[in-house]
């Protein structure tokens, strides 16, 4: 009974996923759609993002947020449109929220658009939102066993962002067996050692979402 | 629509909570709910505490993970009955697995019960799984406006753990902020600063703990 509910529900999101996706490749719009646990760097990822490549590209931002416009408010300084999903309690950002919010942009201006997902490691990654790809992001401070015990965002995810690489010396945090396990799950995923806020590995990120962009 | 279904289910586990929680009392064990984000450090905590009480409690463990063994196995050393609910892709506990899991725990042989839920700092804080009270575990590395951003857990929490304190100088992490916004949210929330991994502050929490468990 419950699996025909939820059936249903991921059944009416696909049908919709499939119209967004079908609008944003007639627009040549990249849809980015970026999930991690809370306070793994989303926000600071799109801040440093967007002052790399606002000047080339036309960026529009998506935040998804229980509540707040906390995250919002961070990226207003860059002058791009930014649509707030408040879910009021919901875990993840589903594609019929996704289809109204890209009503508010003019499509035919932007180059690419960042849709920063409810912090969760675990139930956005079951919706598809029409996106190009899912990036994943998980922070060292979080620990090695990540990709292990979530093992369906970095299934389903085209990239991986490996943030906070800074706090290494003051955790405990195995990079061999992190990558071991990461591999084990995914084979082709594209990984980024980074620190946003530090700089590190940020410049081969961005090289290749431009690309990414372009193509 | 979807809200009916929810109801529904909120109050079939409701009904389900009632009874674990009446049958814990009459049995005198403590049961506490420990919810967090992932990787914020609840198994970590666990073994602390494990290690502290073991002589004097006797501890039960109930690990749910979505999927592997990994937490249980670190937890095995102290020699205490451990059940482990795998969720399969499900992102919180209720009351019903957690009913099932009591069958196999000897209760008059018990003092307290430690709930590991699953790391999502959204969905448990929702279901009332028949604890005595809710445990909210949130690491300075998440960043300082979790509260704020994710209240419910905040709100329904009888005690929360800032973990990972001795990270503070490594980050931007803004002390005073933190707790202004998780008083305005709980004033009466009790709270303790630690750091799991190099001891700091965890004493109080050992002492805390232990009263509860002894009321």
């Amino acid at each position: 009974m419950e699996i025909k509910i939820m059936k249903n529900i991921l059944n009416r999101n696909q049908n919709k996923a499939d119209e967004v996706r079908d609008l944003l490749e007639s627009k040549k719009v990249l849809m980015v759609n970026i999930i991690s646990s809370p306070g793994s760097g989303k926000t600071t990822l799109l801040e440093k993002t967007c002052e790399a490549l606002v000047s080339n590209y036309k960026i529009g931002i998506i935040e998804g947020d229980i509540t707040t416009d906390r995250d919002a408010r961070r990226l207003q300084k860059y002058e791009i449109p930014i649509i707030v999903i408040n879910t009021e309690g919901g875990c993840h950002l589903d594609s019929h929220s996704i289809s109204k919010a890209l009503e508010s942009f003019d499509l035919d201006n932007l180059d690419v658009i960042f849709i920063e997902n409810v912090g969760n490691l675990i139930c956005p990654s079951s919706f598809d939102l029409g996106e190009a790809f899912k990036l994943a992001l998980v922070s060292t401070a979080e620990g090695d066993d990540k990709p292990a015990k979530y093992p369906l965002l970095f299934r389903e995810a085209k990239a991986i962002i490996l943030n906070k690489i800074d706090l290494i010396p003051y955790s405990n945090f195995n990079y061999q067996s992190f990558t071991n396990d990461l591999r084990r799950i995914n084979g082709g995923i594209i990984k980024f050692d980074v620190s946003c806020t530090k700089g590190n590995g940020m410049n081969k990120w961005f090289e290749w979402i431009s690309e990414q962009i372009k193509k």
